[in-house]
């Protein structure tokens, strides 16, 4: 399946929440990770997140696609994640 | 078209950035919203997002798909937008 990952985390949380989605997922912009995942693995992700946070401030959403990746991606502004290609 | 609109811009952008959105897609959680759009509201709301952003700090990512809108959203911890329905 296809996957989006955004979080809106504490900022205590939000390298733990980062480390936890690049198991699975690459990394695109500040708190938004995508991929292909299998059932399994999704499930896998979504049990650690859910031990992760804090479920009184913190929310995470998946978006998942059974087909279709996206038609198109564009980032107006910067693209965060080259620098992160660079480090 | 649907479209996710996913923003990472400085504080003082924040709520401009989130009025702008909200004109054309529907709030899901803290920077990110979705809705269907024609192509060409969507090239009206780029043209708007690249107007107002900084250029040298901020990014907004538009994913949008041709077709189908997503197989699943799922909210891992609390659900930002019941609080704005409330509001």
């Amino acid at each position: 399946m296809f996957v989006i990952m955004i979080y809106d985390v504490g900022e205590r949380r939000v390298a733990k929440m980062l480390k936890t989605g690049r198991k699975y997922l690459n990394w695109v912009q500040n708190s938004v990770l995508e991929g292909e995942l299998s059932e399994g693995l999704l499930a896998k992700l979504k049990a650690e997140v859910k031990q992760k946070i804090d479920h009184e401030s913190d929310s995470v959403i998946f978006y998942t696609w059974r087909s279709e990746r996206y038609t198109a991606r564009d980032v107006i502004g910067i693209e965060k994640n080259e620098l992160a290609l660079i480090v």
